[in-house]
C-alpha cells in the first residue's frame, strides 16, 4: 500500500452503539486514555482523522477538555508530540453524523468496516483489508468501546474485519490494542 | 513459528531504570492500564509470563493490590477473562532478579531483547526476531516506561529490536500499543 493512501483511512472509536457484558446496548463512558493511545497509533501510521463518537453531552464535554489541554492549552507545550497525535481527534455525536463529516470531508462515501473480536460470517482478511485501501478512496475502521459494537452497527457496516487472532481461543485485547495492531497489519507492513 | 514456543516468549514492562523526557534516568510510576492492556495481549498471543519490574515499595505494593483484586478477589468473579490475563503477571523488584527468576523457570538463560522507538546500530529485525524465537529457548522482551529503557540497559541487552516504524517519522507509541504491536509481528502472523 502506498503511503498517500493511508490518509484516506480513518479511525473511529465508536461509544454508541456498543453493548455491555450483558449483550445490551449501551453508551459508555469516554477513557482517556483510550483517546491518547489511538490517536498516537493513528499518527504513528499517518491515519487521515480519529473520530470520537459520543452521543452524551457530559461525555462530549470531557472529549472536548482533553483536546483543548493537549492540543492548544498548557499540555501542547508540555508534549509537543502528544499535541500532534491529539490533533487528529474529530467529535462526533453519532455515527450517521460522522459518517455525512466523512463524505464532506472526502467528496465520496466512506466504506465502512467494523472490527470485532467475534468472528462472523464472511469477514474481511487482513491482506482483503489492504487491498481494499490500495485504491485510496476513504475508508473507516470502526472500534467499539465496553464489549463491542452493536449487532446493528456490524450488519449495517460495509466490511466485517477477521478478528484478531493470537494463540489459542484467548483474544480479549483491549481496544486499544486492537486498534495498534489492525492498523500496523493495514499500514505497517512494507518495511520490516 | 510454532504454537509451543509462544510460551517461552516473556514480556517484561520494565520501571526502572527508564529515562524522563530530559533523559535522566528515574523509576517510573506504575499504569494500572499498562498492567491490564499488556497483560491481555500477552494471554491473546500465548506469553508465558508478564514481568513488572519496580524497585519502589509503594508502587510494588499497588501491583500486588490490583494482582490480588483480579486474580483472586471480586474483580475475578467480575471478570474471569481480566483473571486469566492477570494472572500472568509475577512482580520483581529488579533486572537482575527477573533474569535470575527466569533462569530458574526455564533452565536456561534467557535471552534478552530491548525494545526502542529510538534507531540504533545493528538492531534485530522482526523476521530475525520470529527466527531466534523458533528455537524454543527463552526470550524476554523488555518494554520500557516513561521515555523508555535508559542506555545502560540497551547495552546490556543481547540484542535490540529494530523500532516499529509506521508512516513517516512519528512514533510516539504507547507502551501498550508497541507491546501489542510487537507481539502480533512475533506471533500473531501465521493465519491472517
Amino acid at each position: 500500500m502506498k503511503s498517500s493512501s493511508a490518509a484516506n483511512v480513518t479511525v473511529a472509536l465508536i461509544h454508541h452503539p456498543v453493548v455491555d457484558k450483558n449483550g445490551q446496548t449501551i453508551a459508555a463512558a469516554v477513557t482517556a486514555l483510550d483517546l491518547h493511545d489511538i490517536a498516537r497509533s493513528a499518527k504513528t501510521y499517518g491515519a487521515g482523522a480519529f473520530y470520537v463518537v459520543t452521543p452524551l453531552e457530559d461525555q462530549q464535554d470531557l472529549v472536548k477538555r482533553i483536546i483543548d489541554h493537549w492540543v492548544t492549552g498548557a499540555g501542547a507545550q508540555y508534549n509537543p508530540d502528544r499535541q500532534a497525535a491529539l490533533s487528529l481527534i474529530r467529535l462526533q455525536p453519532s455515527l450517521q453524523a460522522m459518517l455525512e463529516a466523512l463524505e464532506t470531508e472526502h467528496g465520496a462515501k466512506a466504506r465502512v468496516v467494523a472490527t470485532s473480536a467475534r468472528a462472523g460470517d464472511n469477514c474481511l482478511s487482513y491482506p482483503e483489508l489492504a487491498a481494499l485501501a490500495q485504491d485510496g478512496r476513504p475508508i473507516v475502521l470502526l472500534f467499539g468501546t465496553a464489549w463491542g459494537l452493536s449487532d446493528a452497527v456490524m450488519e449495517t457496516a460495509d466490511y466485517r474485519l477477521a478478528p484478531i487472532n493470537g494463540r489459542g481461543d484467548y483474544n480479549h485485547l483491549a481496544v486499544r490494542s486492537a486498534a495498534a495492531i489492525i492498523l500496523d497489519r493495514l499500514l505497517g507492513r512494507d518495511d520490516t
